[in-house]
Order: structure tokens, then C-alpha cells, then sequence
């Protein structure tokens, strides 16, 4: 290899060896690493020291994850990138529901529910309903669509935080869209949350001074026959950390209110004391292949 | 957040988190992390799909790491990351031996030995005797330099890679030159190898159609007062690979010829039999405050 000071020849070599073969969507990605990778390097004059810490740093990343904690998406949304993926790849048309990131629970199957079972397995939180309908572009009822839900108990924490404390598949349901679409559910009235602390992800919030709060939220992923199914959370409005989320997510249009309800019929018919707290919204779903 | 097709909006939200107290460095080097891993994703509209293998492979890539293996190392140093970031660093003035990549097999203390000592444990490959002088950039010996050294074995294993077939410090020492700034010692002749290509690492060169091989080496770092320290290789000359490193790591100055020597009165001297191979050189360091 030419010697040169600034290194450019090692990163032409770098990209050079790529052979011929190479997968050409594969070769335009790791060009595009190597190259962003190599000016990173070179803009800030990285030290031999700082190298060994960012190795240091990602081992401990991949060392923290299990099949119940990925460490990896953490770092990747308080990065920002988790949400700037979502957002270049969030080309849903005017009116379908937005997007937002998956987050790093969606790591278990969640149990199939009849539509108005209560998910908060616990009963720890205020009781709440979830109501709406899923519907096409065009305003279509969809019958049969699939919502995943999975959200925080009352405290705070995933189901697969605390495996000691919380019954496998609280807080999470699969529930399928009746004949006219619609869907509902009893749940508790989620709370922000921090992110988990204990890992690498915490070490790089407290060095940079951030918090590690997110606004409270239900996590949903909505798939329907025929249309591309949309990944996101409703944020409840009012609540803390809206407008500073540790992992960038939140979208004003997937706020909403979780408004006190008096109606004791209404009650009666989801089987919940009254009054009580009532989110309601339709998810909207693009017509398209990649379902 | 203010929603924006090309996701500028996150990458400005996620710079802005960086708290006011943040180290000047830390905020420098996260700033042009999350600028450059942005623009990756919008120059190569990476998508959702693109995103969740990056992660898996980041997880597995920190899984594979162990007390003796170190995947990230690899990793970076098959991107050509390593090489570049010692080339940033490698400042050592005229005449001074070049530097090159640590490698990820440094991972264990070198025994202290004797001058002389055969760091061929096994006694497995040819024999060779590595001897020369540690000198400052200006001719003067540097007495007690240290030389820590360490290389695989004839068949291209390190220790670490074979705890049952070879004993820990095989191929390993960490000597200390005479008064007369000299060093030498025994070996056998390295040959070249394949670095680990059961990990991750070894899939991304599969999937690029990049041969795994490093041309035969013996690893260097050598110390002494008041100079930097140099981490370094010694190229055999005529090793196959020379021109097409996987690491990227070859320097023409670092290829020493391990020529065949017939001397009986040296062969004696070295407590090697007669006609053996003999690598010569000089390691020089740099007067300076880094040691």
C-alpha cells in the first residue's frame, strides 16, 4: 500500500477489495460504510486511545444483548438513526397512519386476545380503553386486519424486564379486527418510562448529560390483507417527555387523548368501572405489496 | 419533532440532545458520529429490513467476543478501519521504524524471557533466530527497550486459538535488550494465515468474495524511556499475500528478508543448527513524551 498521512489510500483499498461478485446493493452499502466510516476517522483526528474505547464500547453493546434485551437498537435509537430509518422508509400517503420505531421489546410473540380482553394482566394501573377501527387509505373498513400490541406496565417496565414480577405477556396481545374493522381492548394507562441504564446505552446518556425518559406510549404494528402494514406507537397526550424523547419518536399525529369518559353504558358494554379513561383512533393502512 | 422526508430534522434533534456539559472531545467525536451514520442511511436509503440485519450482525459480532477473541477487532480491521486510524496516528519523524495494526491477538501478557530464549514452544516449524538493535531516531542504543513479541505458529494458530494443542505463551516474549541496545532470540519462520473466519467477520468476506489471508508476520512493541512506543509487524519477504493483506496492514519498510545464513560459529552461538534462517533489523523510536 502507498503511504500517505491522511490515509486515503488504505480507504481506496479498503473499498477495492470488494470482488467482482459481490451482491451489488451489498458493495454500494459497504462502500458507503468504509467511506463514512474512514472520513468519521479523519475529520476527528481519532487517537489509537479513543479506537480502543469505541471497541471497548460496541463489545460491551453486543455483550449486553440477550433474547430478551437488544442493546444494539437501544444505541441505534438514542443515535437518532432508529427514527431517521423509519422516517426514509415511511413513504405512507396522505392519511394513512405514520410510522414510528419498533423499539427494542418487540422481542417476544405476543398471545392471541379476544377482542376487549384486559392485556394488563396485573391490574397495577388506571384501567383504560383502547378503541378504533383499521381502515384503508379510502376509508374501507378492513376486516381481519392483526394488531400486535405491546406496551409498560403501570411502572414503567416490558413484560421481559421482570420475568420475576410480571406474567409472560403482559401489557402484549394479538388481536384481530372485527367484521367492521373495528378493535378495543382494556389495558392500563401507560407512564413514561426509562430506557434501560444499566447497559452502555446508560453510560453514553450520563457522559453526554441526556435523560433517559419516554413519553408514555402503546406500541402497535397493524398488518391488514393487501395493504403494507405500519409499525408505530399512540403517545398519550399530556404526558411528560413529549417534546424531549430519549429515542426521537414521537409524531403529533400518533398523540392522543385518553380522555375521562361518563357513560355508564359504554362502560358496562367493555366491562370496566365508570368513568374511565377512553383512547380512541383508527389506524390507517396503505394499499400496497409489502404485506 | 418537525417531520421532514430526508429525516434532517432527527439527525439536528439528536446532535441538539448533547448535553451542555458534555466533554468538548466526546461531543465532537458523537457529532460527526451521528452526522456520518445519518448520511449513510440517506445516501443509501437504507431500509428497515437493511437496518435489522446491521443490528443482528453487530450483536453476533460482540457475542463472538471472548477472554481470547476479538471480533470487533476484525472487524474493524478487515474495513480497513484499524490501518487507517494507525496511519492518522503513526507521526514518528524520519527514519523511525513505521508502525502498523495491532491485530486482535494481542489479548494476553507476553512471558518475561532471556535474551536467546526460543519463543517456539511447540518446535513445530522451521527455526529461525529474530535478532537486531533498538535504537533511537538518532543512532543512539536504547538499553532496556523493551520488545514485547508475539506471532502464530507454523501452522498460522496463536496461542489463544489453540489452548489444547498449544501451551499458553507459545509464540509469545517479552524481552529486554542488552546494554548495547540488542535484542535477540529464536522462532520459528511465521507463515501466513486466515484470520478467524467462523464469526461474523468471516461471512462479510465471504459474502464479498475477499480471501482471508495475512502475510507471515512477527508482531512487535517495542518500548523505552523517554520515547514513543511503536506497535508493529515484521513482513517475511516473499510471503505469499504481501500485496493483498486482508487487514490492509502491509508497509514496504516492514518486509525483512529471513535469509538463510551458513555460519557455523553463529549457528553455534545461537544454540541453533547450521545453516539457519536469520531476520536482521533495527527497530527505531522516536524521542517523545508518548511512552
Amino acid at each position: 500500500m502507498t503511504i500517505d498521512a491522511g490515509g486515503t489510500a488504505v480507504t481506496e483499498e479498503a473499498v477495492g477489495s470488494l470482488g467482482a461478485g459481490t451482491d451489488p446493493r451489498l458493495r454500494e452499502l459497504l462502500t458507503g460504510l468504509i467511506r463514512h466510516l474512514h472520513d468519521f476517522a479523519r475529520e476527528t483526528r481519532l487517537t489509537q486511545e479513543e479506537w480502543e474505547r469505541a471497541i471497548g464500547f460496541l463489545t460491551a453493546t453486543g455483550q449486553t444483548c440477550t433474547d430478551t434485551r437488544q442493546e444494539f437498537i437501544l444505541l441505534s435509537d438514542v443515535l437518532g438513526l432508529s427514527m431517521l430509518v423509519e422516517t426514509l422508509n415511511a413513504d405512507r400517503g396522505p392519511g394513512a397512519t405514520e410510522s414510528t420505531v419498533l423499539g427494542p421489546f418487540h422481542m417476544t410473540e405476543s398471545p392471541v386476545r379476544e377482542l376487549g380482553a384486559d392485556i394488563d394482566l396485573v391490574g397495577s394501573g388506571e384501567p383504560c380503553v383502547v378503541s378504533g377501527r383499521v381502515l384503508s387509505q379510502d376509508g374501507t373498513p378492513l376486516p381481519g386486519a392483526v394488531l400486535d400490541v405491546w406496551q409498560a406496565d403501570a411502572d414503567g417496565f416490558y413484560d421481559v424486564q421482570q420475568p420475576d414480577l410480571q406474567p409472560p405477556g403482559n401489557g402484549r396481545g394479538l388481536f384481530t379486527a372485527d367484521a367492521a374493522g373495528r378493535f378495543w381492548f382494556r389495558t392500563c394507562v401507560p407512564s413514561p418510562y426509562p430506557i434501560p441504564t444499566d447497559g452502555p446505552v446508560g453510560d453514553l446518556l450520563r457522559a453526554t448529560g441526556r435523560h433517559p425518559y419516554r413519553p408514555a406510549h402503546i406500541h402497535f404494528i397493524a398488518t391488514a390483507e393487501g395493504h403494507a402494514p405500519v409499525t408505530t406507537h399512540i403517545f398519550v397526550a399530556g404526558s411528560d417527555y413529549l417534546d424531549s424523547d430519549a429515542v426521537f419518536a414521537v409524531k403529533s399525529s400518533l398523540v392522543e387523548d385518553f380522555a375521562t369518559t361518563d357513560d355508564p353504558s359504554l362502560a358496562r358494554e367493555f366491562g370496566i368501572p365508570n368513568p374511565f379513561r377512553h383512547a380512541q383512533f383508527d389506524l390507517v393502512l396503505t394499499p400496497g405489496a409489502k404485506a
